[in-house]
């Protein structure tokens, strides 16, 4: 017997609404700041060095990018750079806390029509405050049963949201942009996942390839075919 | 009909292990560095201007603070601190999240005897990964049915960990060293509150005084009075 799908599970973060353009300004803004000293390509090589090198203690999020990205500066300007431009950086980490939240395109009428039918909860990884309070700005909280947001996207982390959910593996797809996030460890826990690419993707969430012999694994172009995939899905009728 | 209490939740920070020490030792070396620009009280003052106003958007914990530290120190200094003496500020944030957990006195033995007769919940507040990496550390975590990080104490967040594990706030217990965090917003919805105290308070938690009137409202000087008390309260001879 199989399960029938009744959980989906949405990523928030380059899946519901734009966040990696927000990075790429900041690096744009970031590389121009340190160009007396290095070119964009050793600025942003040491940068992601520093990132993997505090993504452990530091975590994702805008916070820990930003104190990753003052100590890069610090060190690729041996210690020559002023104390004003590094309040620059924080006033940019601001910018990148205070921006607006941008629904990608189609995405409310999406949930408004899934809701009815499924539960849905939105799965996020990062900061708790950055993300709560970007869920609140949004204005599509209401269409989630409740959110969870975890400290990495793990095997584990997801086994736990669904234990806690009462959700059987089999019953739940996940929807999301990143391929290590979102997809690969639901597949690996027996569930779908749906992965629509964002433009950017930001290096460390790369991996090789999409495992497109995997029953349960789909691929879209836009947010905006998900419902007529689970239909088929459903249906039975396996795109 | 009263309900009986099945469950206790506990704060972590400076309620199950030190954690306000940290940050007295590090506002000590930071007052060090800014000697030559101001005396103690003046950096203490501005120091907590900025904290309060970055709140909102960077919410608790280490990294936010950091953030808090460097901005403070450029604008004490009207930007004349060295790149250098900013490192030295990332540095003593790394130190704090590298630093090893410290279990208050008797906390382990506490735990063992409650958590045979009650479902015990960590409730804690902060950065998600801070907080989850030192309960790893923490070697303690077994004892807790699980654990809730949320982003701020409040009587809604309160009132949502309670739903999600279907508990009657009367049925309900929280134990902490902060009267504003732990005990009144759970008081607020009719359940009851055992205030620890700790050594230190962080100027941000004071209130004004406890509501020794308020018949759910308990004080005690250590942990290791609280299995005592808590038979008291089973018992219905309210100490």
């Amino acid at each position: 017997m199989k399960w029938p799908i009744t959980t989906i599970g949405l990523d928030a973060d380059d899946t519901l609404w734009h966040n990696e353009n927000l990075f790429e300004d900041h690096h744009r803004k970031y590389c121009e700041l340190l160009s007396d000293y290095h070119d964009p390509k050793t600025v942003e090589r040491v940068l992601y060095e520093t990132e993997m090198n505090n993504l452990e203690l530091f975590g994702y999020g805008v916070k820990g990018f930003t104190l990753s990205c003052i100590e890069t500066a610090i060190s690729l300007t041996d210690g020559a750079i002023k104390a004003e431009e590094i309040r620059r950086i924080i006033d940019h980490c601001r910018q990148m806390l205070l921006h607006p939240v941008e629904l990608l395109e189609g995405v409310e009428s999406v949930l408004q029509g899934l809701d009815q039918r499924f539960r849905l909860l939105l799965i996020t990884k990062g900061d708790l405050r950055d993300q709560e309070r970007k869920i609140a700005k949004s204005g599509i909280a209401h269409h989630f049963s409740h959110t969870e947001v975890v400290s990495d996207k793990t095997v584990e982390a997801y086994a736990r949201v669904l234990q806690r959910n009462k959700i059987h593996s089999e019953q739940f797809l996940m929807v999301g942009n990143s391929l290590k996030s979102d997809i690969l460890p639901v597949l690996d826990l027996g569930g779908h996942g749906v992965h629509i690419p964002y433009r950017i993707t930001w290096e460390h969430e790369n991996v090789q390839s999409p495992p497109h012999d995997h029953d349960n694994f789909y691929q879209l172009e836009s947010i905006q075919q998900l419902p007529d995939l689970i239909d088929a899905i459903v249906l039975g009728n396996n795109p």
